[in-house]
């Protein structure tokens, strides 16, 4: 069995189980300080091993910016995320301390772009790119099968968009202005109509569904012309907006121009929803204890 | 011994070595219509088999935008050029045609990253990007050590890149006008200051540097927040332009404001010079034909 933390900027979502359709426990934390959201996390796994639950290992997927190069000695960190308090906190650290069990620490998005490949919209692609448009903007993305990994990982909400012609809005990026997650976020939707994206009707809700569209068809754009995937899939509050991908799929073809001629992406299955949904991120984490454990046993195996 | 072909959209530069300290024959055909340009190339290997040179297998590097998936029947043609008489044409087949021996067929910005990863500015790296800034805008990027390839190859000259302040230049893209390629190669530069860039002097020139060390920053800033390459390394004619990489390091730190606090970003190796010149297709073609040599043996050994 095993354990999963989504560890998001304003909840964790903690899950004990193999799959999306084999969760046993799960409990949703509402995140207040660190160490308050981190102890309530690490203890709901220990009462659940105090109750008889074996845990093999544990995943986590993460908000960021994160360090994730094992050799450094801020591995499994929080670096400097604009979110007061949190700058600079060892996510990973409490749980392998609490728990004694291999540990596997990645970003949300990754964990979530696991788990759409595995078990969602992006089943047995090798190429492909998961992409939340929510609070914030983020990607993650499978090259031949793999995850993408470089100088730590990607943060593709912060890519340059180009402007939709009228639009003067100046974006709520606190590091760029007007990038694609300063553009097109939850926040930004918000901070233009006046009210949360989930709460507008009407024309209004119509207008942030083309709004969106415009900036997502932007920012896809770039990511198909950089990164090649087969598929993107589209997860976050803002992929459920009515009518928000269609004007997505159209602005794309307008966008790409037919360049460089492939018929794939102009095709229906190019830009879809994610299928999981919410549970994504946290069926992710489970991919990721399951990879953790996976390497702990390789390791064992190879000192005899 | 290996044969390589630069297959580029003004000239083609055949290649006998095994690398490029090693050039035993080289030729440089102009590009005239295709059938002309594919007959003198495969004569050049022709001959220098004739003369007793053994030929152990091909790797070409070619302008594209090309078919790389090798269960398609175009494999090895280019697709869909606006270069007039190019477009469906099929490079890879003459070649192995005349020659019988194996053929490794990529983009040939991919074959100048193979050569700047082996020999050249990004010697020991697992994640880079080889950006080429010259007739076109075109990158080749290794992930964890190898080739990124997806549904075919990335276009990476054109994503979107944020307007410079005041600059009202329409791009010369015929399929996106602004894009990356369309601002800052060396077309553009040469429309924007009427005559070609390396025949620009004084305050022109200067201003061509600010100009594309601008571009070459945005467009830096999408691909490292896309890709999280280790290094960036640029090649290409414009990269020759004096004070060019100089400004585009400086607007890159403007541009990426801090994000995500990595200090490698700042840092001087984080954006450099192409190592090999235009030796990079070239040489790169030749660890193309070494992989297409391998692979033809281990397919030997494979089925006895």
């Amino acid at each position: 069995m095993f354990g999963g933390i989504e560890a998001g900027g304003t909840k964790f979502v903690c899950v004990i189980g193999t799959g999306p359709d084999d969760i046993a426990q799960t409990q949703r934390i509402d995140v207040a300080g660190p160490s308050e959201t981190l102890k309530a996390s690490v203890d709901f796994f220990l009462r659940a091993r105090a109750a008889g639950v074996r845990l093999d290992a544990i995943g986590i997927g993460s908000f960021g910016p994160v360090e994730l190069r094992r050799l450094n000695p801020r591995y499994g960190f929080i670096t400097t995320t604009p979110k007061p308090g949190w700058s600079g906190t060892d996510i990973a650290g409490p749980f392998a301390a609490a728990l004694g069990i291999p540990v596997e620490f990645d970003t949300d998005v990754n964990a979530a772009a696991l788990a759409e490949g595995r078990w969602g919209a992006a089943r047995g692609l090798a190429s492909f790119v998961y992409l939340t448009v929510g609070t914030g903007i983020g990607a993650g993305a499978l090259v031949d099968g793999r995850l993408l990994y470089g100088l730590g990982h990607p943060e593709t909400g912060h890519i340059a968009v180009p402007r939709r012609p009228g639009d003067t809005y100046e974006g709520i990026c606190p590091f760029h202005g007007d990038c694609f997650e300063g553009m097109a976020s939850g926040p930004a939707v918000g901070a233009r109509f006046g009210r949360r994206p989930e709460l507008l009707e009407g024309a209004d809700q119509a207008a942030a569904a083309e709004l969106v569209g415009f900036y997502l068809a932007a920012g896809v754009r770039s990511i198909t012309y950089t990164l090649a995937p087969e598929r993107v899939v589209v997860g976050g509050g803002l992929s459920a907006l009515p009518g928000m991908l269609d004007a997505a799929r159209a602005e794309l073809r307008v966008q790409l121009n037919g360049y460089p001629g492939l018929t794939e992406h102009a095709a229906p299955g190019f830009l879809v929803r994610a299928e999981l949904g919410g549970n994504a991120g946290p069926a992710g984490t489970l991919i990721l204890a399951e990879q953790a454990a996976a390497s702990a046993t390789a390791a064992a195996r190879a000192t005899g």
